[in-house]
């Protein structure tokens, strides 16, 4: 078996560094080719000694000394590229088999896009290649024959539960047998907080998961379940479900990444500890399985799984997610874009809480006015995003003031 | 799309009943051939009315004489067949796409084993083909190329969460990337009982089983949990996996019907409400999935699942049934025997319930000493079936004197 040659895009995050991890255990499987980072230059050098790489993208050409530097004393050749367009050209080229797309936000989108096109295994961690731009994005899949692998738990985990074990099921409609798909969502921090009391969430007690460990901006959307929300979104472009087949329940012990229902009346749920080498590692492998070095799941420690029912009242983003989707694609930016903006503000103390939902339906009643904006290129996706940002912003400006 | 002719063995039974149920809601797919049925010659009159099948097997003149009255003014035509032999015959001829083996016991182990060899799609419900004849009966779906799917509700399961969704996973050795499989038990009524005090246990306690509504005999193996053991038994034939690579866990909702555990970390689990026309749809439909009048899954209204570890000093038979698996074909013969001497013994109230555990052992035992007994044909499995019946009645005689 000739190995495949990985492009991780976003090397130094938390899903870079866990793809690293993994493909260094299959190395009859796998040749980490290309590295592309924006921060962490050091780190970045480090990795290219520990894989291998022989290229990586990096932001400038103070970034690119930075990383020549480190890589002192190494004795393979590295090329070193610069730009944005050098993270198209490297997820797309002929050196490329599978690109693990984890670049966080809009800056992910074009090499996710170009790799898409391109037909290569697509290994989906950016949420904007769906939310923002999924009818394009999956266009260019169906198009081009690429394979497109979910890495997000959720997504992952409902891939896992399609017929056929998912084979198939991205890019040919609706999958036949299945009614309805259910997102699990732990409920963040504040699931069992009194609705009334959210004016007086502080940024700490948002940023305070009880299962995963993350940045701040994702902590805050689990909290408003805004992320459950482009979750949603995503689920919607990846399994092509009406989003009356797409459901949410609460399960705060977050084991249970998602769930498939079946016309027979079966539900598929797939269960894992809360470590995300376990999708990447079924995405590298798939349709096999290969290990991933991760612990096994303890059902008897676990011991119990509740499901709760998601209250509106403590989570009206979710809501307002739903609306964004039967919107369309231009709601859909306006309500990624407008929350980016939202959740910065309310970190920096400039809005409350209850502030994010505030402008996420004000956000989606400014496009709903413009209405018919074509959104069928990445430009003009990349434009609205853009201006719905300035709108979010004004919004926020006008609450604080 | 021609539709395929059923043979419903043992028509007249719960799963029979359930079968027809299902396959008449898809009057496109399925058209019922063929029903069997040892008593309720009435009933069977009825369902021949329902269904419009075109002929039957009873047991004898009797019961011939009996249908023949109650379809009294039906238009139809129908053959009435007699006996032993003519179950093996409608099983497995031309006829016949599909058979549905749920006749109860040794009785039902012929037929069965007619359809595997002449390559039929074969719903497995009875458990003595696995459990007494497991290594015949595989072999016989191996030479034939015939499509076994398992109807109880565990192995239904572990099928629906094999790779691929299952398809392949049967008859093919160990699946490639499964690290093990979870069959889960309920526990039945004596999951809090205080194992010192078994002793006092009676019939009526140990027929009150909490999720599932039973026959006695069966639901005496659910609070034994022998039932278990033959399932784990059965897991081993079907799913080809060796006895450290099946575990039995507790969860008394009995929702989740068991589990599949991946090299990647990640468990699949199939859940569903307590009721058989969702694995009957499946296997009726398998690779589709088909409506089966099925309740859907809330799990809102289940609320919480929980799962706890196996005490095997409540349940001792289910170390004798990994005992009796490790012991090889004729210890599985010796250990299914005597349980339904025991339990009958039990239900009669000549033993106590610990007896149930205490005869297990001793046929154990007594197989043990004999060793090597070849056990390669259906004779021979029906014989060594007869010898540990005898003993086994002897030796509960013994405890009762």
């Amino acid at each position: 078996m000739t190995p495949q040659s990985i492009c991780i895009l976003g090397a130094t995050g938390s899903i870079g560094l866990s793809t690293i991890d993994v493909a260094l255990r299959h190395p009859d499987r796998f040749r980490i080719v290309t590295l592309t980072a924006r921060q962490r230059m050091d780190e970045l050098a480090e990795l290219i000694r520990r894989t291998g790489a022989r290229r990586v993208v990096v932001p400038d050409a103070a970034a690119a000394q930075r990383v020549r530097e480190g890589l002192t004393g190494h004795t393979g050749k590295v090329e070193i590229l610069q730009g944005d367009q050098a993270l198209a050209d490297v997820a797309s080229d002929d050196h490329t088999d599978v690109v693990m797309a984890a670049i966080v936000g809009a800056a992910g989108l074009p090499a996710a896009l170009a790799a898409a096109q391109t037909g290569k295994r697509v290994l989906l961690a950016n949420k904007e290649a769906l939310v923002a731009a999924g009818s394009i994005f999956m266009k260019a899949v169906r198009e081009s024959g690429a394979v497109l692998l979910p890495i997000d738990s959720e997504h992952n985990a409902i891939f896992q539960c399609m017929p056929g074990g998912g084979q198939g099921s991205i890019g040919n409609g609706p999958a036949k047998g299945v009614n309805r798909i259910v997102l699990t969502a732990s409920g963040g921090p504040f699931r069992t907080h009194n609705p009334d009391e959210m004016a007086h969430i502080t940024p700490e007690q948002a940023c305070a998961h009880p299962n995963w460990s993350m940045g701040r901006k994702i902590s805050v959307d689990s909290a408003t379940m805004v992320n459950k929300g482009l979750e949603v979104i995503e689920a919607h472009w990846l399994f092509d479900m009406t989003p009356d087949r797409i459901d949410v329940v609460i399960h705060p012990q977050s084991i249970v990444h998602s769930l498939v229902e079946y016309d027979d009346g079966s539900m598929l749920a797939q269960l894992g500890n809360p470590d995300m080498r376990t999708p990447i590692a079924h995405a590298l492998g798939f349709p096999q399985r290969i290990e991933a070095g991760v612990d096994w799941l303890d059902l008897l420690k676990v011991g119990r799984l509740d499901f709760e029912e998601v209250n509106l009242l403590r989570y009206p983003c979710l809501d307002l997610a739903y609306q964004a989707l039967r919107g369309g694609q231009g709601a859909c930016i306006a309500f990624n874009a407008a929350n980016e903006v939202a959740v910065e503000e309310f970190l920096q103390r400039r809005i409350p809480y209850p502030g994010i939902a505030a402008i996420l339906e004000q956000a989606l009643n400014w496009y709903s006015a413009r209405s018919n904006v074509p959104v069928v290129s990445i430009e003009q996706v990349l434009e609205l995003d853009a201006q719905a940002r300035t709108f979010a912003l004004a919004a926020c400006q006008s609450r604080a003031a």
